[in-house]
């Protein structure tokens, strides 16, 4: 049994609030809309790709339901809420017939297609609600996609008879999801595979999903952290904190924690793509904010970097393609080599990031012999590379003191924010309902997020409707888009609007500690992206 | 004008309990105590050394008492609570006489010894009540020690003349206090210099001092982050985190935030000097973990480490004095001058040691030429030599997964937790107290914190009573003794006690965000270290 702490034992307590739509389950009627049907999909999807979403409007009919066989599972990297998707959908099945059984999948996918499970039951449930982490179930990365691997997923669904099946995941477990249902489907297998739009980084966003879960927990936690550091650079006034912030494919993290704290500089990733960036302009952007600074007399600042910003750089995404040509040719590889078949500019580059740096480059590859960028600690490099130009132009000794950080794991198993909690229970209750209803292959969505809970408009949206073709290694791939920051959207425009007057002034905020209790413009604020995103 | 978070605004109406005692200041009568008058300390404090102690009760005259006017600086780090110690001392200075004054130097000593001061008012102090940081005034690392300096000092405090200086600092700063009390004493300036407890790290404690103020705030934003690193660990089931905690000197950080999370080591300082440990035993005691929870198949874990762990290593600290002696010489080093000048052990510990590590050693020194050992990154230091004894061991490849991580300066400026808010309020009110009976060179002490704050005893110690001579860098100096983790006292025998469960176990638990609001036992629970120090 799980040991829990005053604040825990606590937190299992808490009734997270209903949409008022969600107030009686068995009344509620399911309207299903006219089918997308994109042709497009049809080749993929030749069953769901003409599935119709569903809205759903209070009925008076209380037919009675039978009893629901569902599982869930969790797949991907852990975000608050996780639990309260599961109790969600525990109470919601008990409420509609109290001989309904929930079993959970263990270390995500894996556990489906090996049918490892176990019983969840009232005792078990009653002891996550509300609780940080995925360690109820556990979670995992492997991916459904093998035909060895959806037959041992649908073997597992047919041994247990289960009538719905809730995929709790990012982009590309959503999208693992719908084949998941388009092959159940082909199969005549009588099983709803529904999903949950689930990650901190926030890039699982588009018409019909206003927020993934945990996104508001994570940046609270990490602006509780970058507004301490903050105060502590205005007092000490003598460190550069290099803030490397989680979310590599986007810089919405970043964007959101710059609102709520108001450091010196946030670099947004998409930014730097749009216009065409170098590492030496980030560089030098970072240069000229400590010389205008150090003008004012002033040696310290806050300065937020995405994980994924080498990534946006588009010289280093050239560079890294060609390095990896050349180390596939299997030659040892020496400074003689590379200056002679990597093109100028990309060597010039090369040699000009820090030994180390370079080092990790040529050694650290994946299984498949490719660089692994995410292994480059971008705060130091950059902290190396700034120093470099500063002490270039003469800045005075000793008065660039930079502390490297990342803002990572510590948010990603934190006690979900009330809103988490909230926003999560509800998708339980709406995956529910679109088992129920037989909505195979789609989504559970919220929307109007930003308003009182009562005011949440709950759907059931295929997941086909959100694809997309993509170019992945070379192949096109069917996937749901990352939704990436919008430069032209009001969330950037907010930070775009402030930020030169954050640059030289000192307009710090610390969000604090998440409250459980007390004023509700403390313990209910959403995040400042979803606010400006909800105003348009 | 600085900005507020709505928290931050909220927290600004906070207004922290006061003990009963000092409920009504103008009838509170100072008792002073035999003095102690160690004669050892008669040559360095000739007036100071038979100072008394002062304990206080309710008396019945209120005469009516004249204005005071009154410095205050802070000095060292921050911690969290120092601006309560502000307004606790305003609030009361004004209680006694509205025409009371108080003024703040800034950036720690250096405002003193340079006159760089403002003026205190209600709407400034109001600005900053139960906030963190220091940056109100800022701090600064200046000691005063140069005659030039005490005179610098002296003359500010004239032209000022000032009733009394307070000076909001650790072992060091409170030590200086003393000087500067003696000082002026002997120089017969009617001023009382008045010291307050403070460090995050703990080690400023002793049988007058049960606690210093921001220690409690900061083991709980600790507890925080590790609480939710644990979390994660959990549920992904594939990392290590190896996690470094601030406190140079002492492991009590280290020693609170284990015993509120519960994770699966924790490298004690003193433990490791007790026992004579080597690196190489603190390696294979961390191996040993690994291998313990492999066989479980357990692939993930917690690990806290000292950020002061080398220096508690005997043979690493010999290493180092060996290594300051050979690069005094001047001499340019390689190995081979190494391995000659080197004795054996020594030398087979350094090349034993990762390449920038030894790098590091030889490379970055501070102003003396003597290495700095607080450069080196321990848990990057520990996870290379772990990792190279696994794949000796021929551990599993790919299961190895260490995360390092520093809890560092994220809790220093955080927002004071309740019990910091009070304890530092109530300190502000007795130093209040201390300057109008003339206790010049005494801190302010509290007793009982333990209890709920109207049981709070309050005292005036001789800071001169808490010295003791220590060699530093071949002097024999007075200095107030770091208090390090007993390993006789209640609170290392309860971690003794229970490690080898957490070790296979995984008994987490997560404190969670520090709450300002709600359930007393959430609210207002102190550190388990101060609960277990006090039940004796």
């Amino acid at each position: 049994m799980e040991q829990l702490s005053e604040l825990q034992k606590y937190r299992l307590k808490y009734n997270p609030p209903l949409p008022t739509i969600l107030k009686n389950l068995k009344s509620i009627k399911a309207v299903p809309s006219q089918p997308k049907n994109d042709v497009r999909f049809k080749e993929h999807f030749p069953h769901l790709s003409n599935s119709p979403a569903f809205t759903f409007t209070t009925g008076s009919s209380e037919e009675k339901i039978g009893s629901l066989h569902v599982g869930i599972l969790f797949s991907g990297g852990q975000a608050p809420g996780g639990h309260n998707v599961i109790s969600g959908l525990f109470d919601s099945l008990k409420e509609l017939n109290t001989s309904s059984s929930l079993i959970g999948f263990l270390d995500g996918p894996d556990g489906l297609m090996k049918n490892r499970w176990i019983q969840l039951t009232e005792d078990l449930v009653g002891n996550y609600r509300n609780q940080g982490g995925f360690d109820l179930l556990g979670s995992g990365r492997t991916k459904i996609e093998t035909q060895e691997q959806f037959e041992g997923a649908v073997n597992t669904i047919r041994s247990h008879h289960l009538d719905g099946l809730v995929i709790v995941g990012g982009d590309d477990s959503n999208t693992n999801a719908a084949f998941l249902a388009e092959y159940c489907k082909k199969n005549d297998i009588a099983v709803q595979i529904i999903g949950i739009p689930k990650t901190i980084d926030g890039d699982l966003k588009n018409q019909n999903i206003e927020l993934s879960f945990g996104f508001d927990t994570a940046s609270k936690v990490y602006s509780e952290i970058i507004g301490n550091l903050a105060k502590d650079s205005l007092s000490a006034k003598k460190y550069y904190f290099f803030i490397k912030m989680m979310g590599r494919s986007a810089s919405h993290l970043t964007l959101e924690c710059a609102l709520q704290t108001q450091i010196n500089l946030a670099i947004i990733g998409e930014e730097i793509e749009a216009k065409k960036l170098s590492l030496n302009d980030v560089v030098n952007m970072i240069v000229d904010l400590i010389l205008q600074r150090a003008s004012k007399k002033k040696f310290y600042g806050v300065i937020l970097i995405p994980e994924g910003l080498l990534e946006f750089i588009p010289e280093f995404g050239k560079l890294i393609q060609e390095l990896n040509q050349i180390l596939s040719s299997g030659d040892s590889i020496d400074n003689e080599l590379l200056k002679h078949k990597l093109p100028t500019e990309s060597y010039s580059l090369f040699i000009q990031l820090p030994m180390e740096i370079q080092d990790q480059l040529l050694l650290d590859r994946d299984s498949h012999g490719n660089i692994q960028l995410s292994k480059i600690e971008t705060e130091r490099l950059l902290i190396e590379l700034v120093n470099k130009v500063l002490v270039k132009r003469g800045f005075e000794k000793g008065k660039f003191n930079p502390q490297p950080l990342f803002c990572g794991y510590e948010a990603r198993s934190a006690l979900p924010s009330n809103f988490d909690c909230q926003y999560c229970y509800a998708l339980g209750f709406v995956a529910c309902l679109l088992i129920l209803h037989k909505a195979n292959g789609c989504m559970a969505c919220i929307k109007n997020l930003n308003l009182a809970v009562h005011h949440w408009e709950i759907a059931g949206i295929p997941i086909v409707d959100m694809l997309d073709f993509e170019m992945r290694k070379n192949k096109n791939k069917l996937v749901i888009k990352k939704n990436l920051v919008d430069l032209r959207g009001a969330v950037f425009a907010s930070y775009a609007r402030q930020r030169e007057g954050w640059k030289e002034g000192d307009h710090y905020l610390c969000p604090g500690p998440i409250q459980f209790d007390g004023l509700e413009e403390i313990v209910e604020r959403s995040t400042i992206t979803l606010q400006l995103e909800q105003k348009i």
